[in-house]
């Protein structure tokens, strides 16, 4: 028999954070690599979660009035050459279509035929080709404002890729709007930031830090770009979603123009918003431990598992019977607007089930064998807890109650991140303990140390770069609000001038 | 004023039957034309109803054990070339990506850079990319069936384009299992042709024959192919959704092999089985008419559209408030499992609305003035009658019966098509006949003749392709069963060899 480790993934957390998350992914049944170069394959686990996002999102979006529509995955090169900051963004990370078929070539095998006359880049992101519908759609301030969002995949030739994290081909949404004034246009973005931290904090259990990008970290070809930030357990730091205020930028580069009720011909306001799988990826980093994933409970692929414990054949089909009925009641629950997800392992292989299911995150494992049915019990285990904290609930308590355990391990999870982001937030003040926070000690791994540094900035470019060539550690955002206590302002971290406003600093995803 | 058109669509079908199918799509917003050759932008009315196609579908593929995955949209050259019939089925028609990033060329503008090693193909199906999978997933007779759909975009470089009907990228569903045994993946594969054969029929409201393809019509690389048949109102046919039984091909190409129980070592049987936004151009060209689009109540964008009727602000307010209240207590209502959708047209434009609506589809126009909400009473158009037989009906009996009236549309529309489509099917038995069936007469409009013939084949792929070359005509489907009272066999009506199995030919999309 071959040693047990300690946890069930291998290797933890402390011992090689990069590896572990590989690892979880992996355990957890999530995605897989593809044999196309940064492209992944999401396995039924993994898309489950996605589909759950999407789901939750979409109801969200279509409360503000957004509406769902589609636009071609190629975009004309022209159309992105509209927009120079934007071209310019995305010109060295995209996926060319060059030809239209393959023929035999002088060696036999297929190569590329039929030149076409225009290359397609396969959408990075869709704001020209976007753009170039609204331009049709708009002729009056009547016909305003436009809201629309794009459920879709998109490419960007990342070099180094990491599942969920960084792929070249993603699944996203990208909501699309044209308003008639400025004012109309910033509520938009405002509001749209505002669904993406509710959606990533009571879905996700992930607490946020709500604010804008500095100039540099834009959006290319945007005029304020809002984001949101979360803190992993490695103490970097992930951009969760991002909602832009275009101005008027893509509506000039697309021609959007309406009659205003003053019969002025102007551009229209546009914004864009974006959130990703990506967001699957901060989960798994967020709330997984040694012993692999753990799915909050309001987006898990399934919220139960049954397994049937028997030893012989007149037990097998009696608990089997226990907890078909079983399963039947459950599924039959509503959990805020949808049945509960029921899963039942009656696979004959052992103790090793359980193992199984406590690495693919399920938030409730309950089993059950002849001596639970008797006493008209189930033995729960929460994966919030730990493996061996597990628990009789009599039978009908459990039907009862089990959207409340649910809830208790979604906040819980909650709770939890929030205390690990409030530890590893700092107020420095002072350059050379700035430094020192985000260099690893001897004996540390390197790959965990940091957080989030709060701290003064003096607004300059320069000090920015600075700070990100000697440290990798970029200004994740200007904050909409600080902690309660926190001064507002703070001498740069970099050259020291006073009075620089204070902005979270990390090492980054 | 301009003179007003006997009907809300120019051209009518009779008089141009092409031309009306454009015109249906462009009053009805569903879709538009984009600059992307061959690429279509689905609008908000158009892509509500394919959410409600995925919607229904994928409920019904998951009460049968399938479960959603994602797969990358990039195929390498290789592994499409690695089943013969398969690439090349589809070489001809295929975007190749070359290039990952563009560059600043000699004059300035941008071109292609960073060349591939090996030319990536945008999917136009994805059975080899899945097989790469489905090779790492299945070792033991354990790990199988393995049962997965995926909803996507795909593309295939058609030279023609019609929107909805044949796009160069289009949004679609397929499926992918594999199995153990050849006859568990031959029940799979009739099962999914049945499950497409209800979904049409029972929510687009199209009545179809389901029968198995002719090996030359075969899904390059598959066993058998089993599809369902339609047919428009201009008497060609449209395929709706096809289901492949792929014996060990793909298994051999991809190596899908597993340990049998007996402990041999064999390959994978495996289906796949596809539908696409296709289906939402049949659904518009058999039931919509002269005045515009007419929607199926079970995948209707929306179900009900409401319109205050008033001359002056004092009874704007209280009808709008009615309006409001009728409206909220409609959605209230749950409709086959979801909530109705209302729309509330309080627009300020005239008469023009409900013409606007007629031309949209909407199932049910709800007009509401002073008098009628005097009487607690609305007053109700049914698009699937005149757009003058409205009738008044008291407001809580109009809110009691409103799903009972969608079900009664939704019946009248199946019960039209298919007895439109049993007029226009007719056993032919004689060369000549067959001939002239497929020919158009002297004034007649050249789109609009023949239909369904049910005749005999001798089964030689000879006489199948005469047939076609001389008329156009194909052998859509070799029928599971024929009509009551049709004899099953008949001479070839090709070559007249006697004893032929009696197939369904028509014209075809």
């Amino acid at each position: 028999m071959a040693k047990k480790p300690k946890t069930a993934i291998t290797p933890t957390r402390e011992e090689d954070y990069p590896e572990w998350y590989q690892q979880v992914v992996k355990a957890s049944d999530l995605a897989e690599r593809s044999p196309v170069r940064g492209c992944m394959v999401i396995k039924p686990w993994g898309y489950a979660v996605w589909e759950n996002i999407m789901r939750s999102m979409d109801r969200m979006f279509k409360a503000t009035g957004v509406k769902n529509a589609y636009f071609p995955l190629f975009i004309p090169l022209s159309f992105l050459e509209k927009e120079a900051q934007h071209v310019e963004g995305f010109a060295k990370e995209c996926a060319v279509v060059t030809h239209h078929r393959l023929e035999k070539g002088p060696e036999g095998g297929l190569v590329p035929a039929g030149p076409l006359s225009e290359p397609l880049v396969v959408r990075p992101t869709s704001e020209t080709i976007i753009g170039d519908s609204f331009s049709r759609w708009v002729s009056s301030y009547r016909d305003l404002p436009i809201l629309i969002n794009q459920w879709a995949n998109v490419v960007r030739w990342e070099m180094r890729t990491r599942i969920f994290l960084r792929t070249s081909e993603f699944l996203w949404q990208e909501g699309h709007t044209a308003h008639a004034t400025e004012a109309e246009a910033v509520v938009r973005t405002d509001m749209m930031l505002d669904v993406y931290a509710r959606f990533v904090e009571d879905y996700l259990a992930i607490p946020v830090i709500r604010g804008r990008k500095t100039p540099l970290e834009r959006f290319p070809g945007a005029v304020d770009t809002l984001c949101i930030e979360a803190l992993m357990q490695d103490c970097k730091a992930l951009q969760a979603g991002t909602s832009h205020f275009l101005g008027q930028n893509f509506a000039r580069a697309s021609n959007i123009r309406f009659q205003s009720a003053q019969e002025a011909e102007e551009f229209a306001w546009t914004t864009s918003w974006g959130s990703s799988t990506r967001m699957i990826g901060g989960m798994i980093m967020v709330h997984s431990d040694d012993d692999g994933l753990v799915l909050p409970p309001r987006i898990a692929s399934a919220h139960v598992v049954l397994m049937p414990i028997y030893r012989n054949e007149a037990d097998r089909q009696s608990v089997t019977a226990y907890v078909d009925q079983l399963a039947q009641d459950l599924r039959g629950t509503r959990y805020h607007g949808d049945n509960l997800v029921v899963e039942v392992d009656d696979r004959d292989i052992g103790g090793g089930k359980s193992w199984e299911w406590i690495r693919k995150g399920i938030p409730l494992r309950v089993e059950i064998g002849p001596r639970d049915m008797a006493d008209d019990a189930v033995f729960v285990g929460r994966r919030d807890r730990s493996p061996k904290a597990r628990e009789s609930i009599p039978r009908e308590q459990f039907i009862a109650t089990a959207c409340e355990i649910l809830d208790d391990i979604q906040q819980q999870l909650f709770a939890r991140a929030l205390a690990f982001q409030e530890a590893h937030t700092q107020v420095i003040d002072d350059r050379e303990a700035f430094y020192d926070y985000f260099t690893p000690k001897n004996g540390e791994r390197p790959e965990i140390h940091g957080g989030f540094a709060l701290s003064g900035w003096c607004g300059q470019n320069d000090c920015e770069n600075r700070i990100k060539e000697d440290l990798k550690v970029t200004i994740r955002c200007i904050p909409f609000a600080l902690p309660d206590g926190v001064a507002g302002q703070g001498p740069c971290i970099c050259c020291g001038a006073p009075g620089g406003g204070r902005v979270y600093f990390a090492k980054a995803y």
